[in-house]
């Protein structure tokens, strides 16, 4: 007897994951996390509009959702001055990249993205056998939105990758400044704007763009700012003959009820958003500074994270990552050089980061001390 | 400017959806259902241990699930009698079709099911380009299985999906009668056996297959017999080497953590399943009360709902379901004849089914007066 007979494309996929979740290290090191800062997810919680939402919804789960997210739709539609039909709801950015990916890219097709930035949207091109072309950040950190133009047209790309704010480097395009790079969009080609960071960013981050624009989808989520990453919710924005496509292919009962009532109540909840807003700031300056009196340097950021340049190449930087991890500090890193010489450290609590405040300077003396010993 | 780029084979996808939600024909109509028993979800609800778990979990939502679902995967091992390699954990059995169908149809791939068997399979092998091939259902009702596996064998299948119990007509073949055909299983294909109601079938109905057997993949559910549809988790057992490739395609962080603390919750409460079964035992039998009281015959059912023949053909059935809809009743019927001279009724609380003795009569007369008028 032999197995199932795969496609051909399947056979060639490897089944590594693009992540590994921080419960898989925690059941490796035998021990939890004393800091959980290493996946941007928000520590200051959910809105408790929505953690009521949550209760007063956990009887009613044996209904299927709205297939159609119809509230909630309306209600991002106004959010983002759009229509309903510019809008898509899905289990998180990572489900609306698999759909937006499959539904333009076969073998071959070559797609635009920046080396280093989101391995998931990479996991996704190369499940459906897009050809994937990268550009290096540009010289101050920031996805190089010309380049990557430039690049678009030299591929015949279909997609171009472009995160504004930029994960993992913190990053930020001005608003205006992407406005300005719309009409380099080569004819064909789709820029896929993701904006999960987008609340983060200061004022007039998020261009302006006429969502029936075609040429541009724009993605956010409810995991980063709003705290509910393990709900999965995200949504797209985008002409409306694009945005009807995803019928074609999606989950269509494949969202949650939990998902759907507690985004409509977050969305609602502008001032938990804002104690969110400024509890990532806190945070972001006491991680400059503890970057700062261990002379590491933590760069500008309008995310909820801050990366630090370790002073070094990738392998000190990762043996400070290991370091940590090792004392009980769940951090991530940048995968490609030269971004790789740093770390990435999400916002935590006042208690988290009194964590780092603590490890930080010891896993530096543990790297020292290996690299002299 | 013009819009994306789309594949060839997405271009020739409709947008129609598999199923119409019961909120969009309540927004339709107007006003909401006075008897929501047409999804055969549970409305018994979950198991209050799973409640209390959705509960205690709700302020936790900031963080990704466990991306391995580690403990979730280790509880549905133990409970069917396999080991962790054997399972994979996905969002319902529609979000697992979706993956497996990715994983072995190419375009032109012959996959082989039974006419008026589940669209949601169907719509995930027209998705991925695959050609299905539709074998009658026997006269009894039941998904006819040799022929099924005829006509694998002669279409040469990679893919065949059987269904047991089955949705739409409540028919079960035993566990032992199914064990018996699956030397019958060609070389190279692969049989997918959906036990989406299982735990509602008599003993037996679940057949004894070694969970390394590459021949086959079983998919079970959370939404039916456990009440937690609206969360969205199924789980499938098969051969290590086939749950392994799952890995390379799956939407790692895609589980949402509210799913895998009630599944587990709920795996762990075998009183509630049983008071669930008693209510459907019980439901089941006031249906075909109902149903002979007006001169139609409720046929046996191995489910949680029933399925009653009206007695006329396809148009007359569905009349009668229009009917029903109309005054409040939300039901479903069979899409391919001569199934759909039925309509099927999903199992209600004491207070649903007062609304369907109610106004099954009424339903019936407005067919009548509109025959005749």
């Amino acid at each position: 007897m032999t197995g199932p007979r795969f496609t051909r494309l399947a056979e060639t996929l490897p089944t590594d994951v693009p992540f590994v979740g921080p419960e898989a290290q925690e059941r490796k090191m035998g021990q939890p996390f004393r800091a959980r800062i290493g996946a941007n997810e928000s520590v200051f919680g959910p809105s408790p509009r929505a953690v009521e939402a949550l209760k007063a919804e956990a009887a009613e789960v044996w209904k299927y959702a709205d297939s159609a997210n119809h509230d909630l739709i309306r209600a991002l539609a106004e959010d983002m001055g759009a229509r309903p039909e510019n809008i898509v709801v899905g289990p998180g950015i990572d489900g609306l990249l698999g759909v937006l990916v499959r539904l333009l890219i076969e073998p071959g097709d070559p797609v635009v993205t920046t080396l280093g930035a989101y391995p998931t949207f990479n996991y996704h091109v190369n499940g459906f056998g897009g050809t994937l072309h990268k550009v290096p950040f540009a010289a101050d950190e920031r996805e190089d939105l010309p380049a990557l133009l430039d690049r678009a047209r030299e591929t015949g790309a279909k997609l171009v990758y472009f995160a504004n704010p930029d994960n993992p480097m913190g990053s930020w395009w001005s608003g205006e400044e992407i406005a300005a790079q719309l009409d380099r969009i080569p004819e064909g080609t789709l820029l896929l704007l993701d904006e999960a960071y987008v609340e983060f960013g200061p004022a007039g981050t998020a261009p302006a763009i006429d969502p029936d624009d075609p040429r541009v989808i724009r993605m956010r989520t409810f995991s980063k700012a709003h705290g509910l990453a393990g709900l999965r919710v995200g949504y797209a924005c985008g002409a409306p003959g694009l945005i009807r496509a995803f019928d074609k292919v999606r989950d269509h009962f494949g969202m949650n009820r939990p998902a759907q009532v507690a985004a409509l109540a977050s969305l609602n909840d502008r001032v938990w958003l804002e104690e969110v807003r400024a509890g990532v700031a806190k945070a972001k300056e006491r991680i400059a500074k503890i970057a700062a009196a261990n002379g590491l340097t933590a760069l500008p950021s309008a995310t909820n994270f801050v990366t630090i340049d370790c002073g070094g190449d990738g392998a000190f930087a990762k043996a400070v990552l290991d370091a940590l991890v090792a004392r009980g500090v769940f951090v991530r890193m940048p995968f490609d050089a030269p971004q790789n010489r740093c770390i990435r450290v999400s916002c935590g609590t006042p208690e988290d980061l009194d964590v780092l405040a603590e490890m930080l300077p010891l896993a530096l003396a543990d790297v020292r001390e290996t690299a002299e010993g």
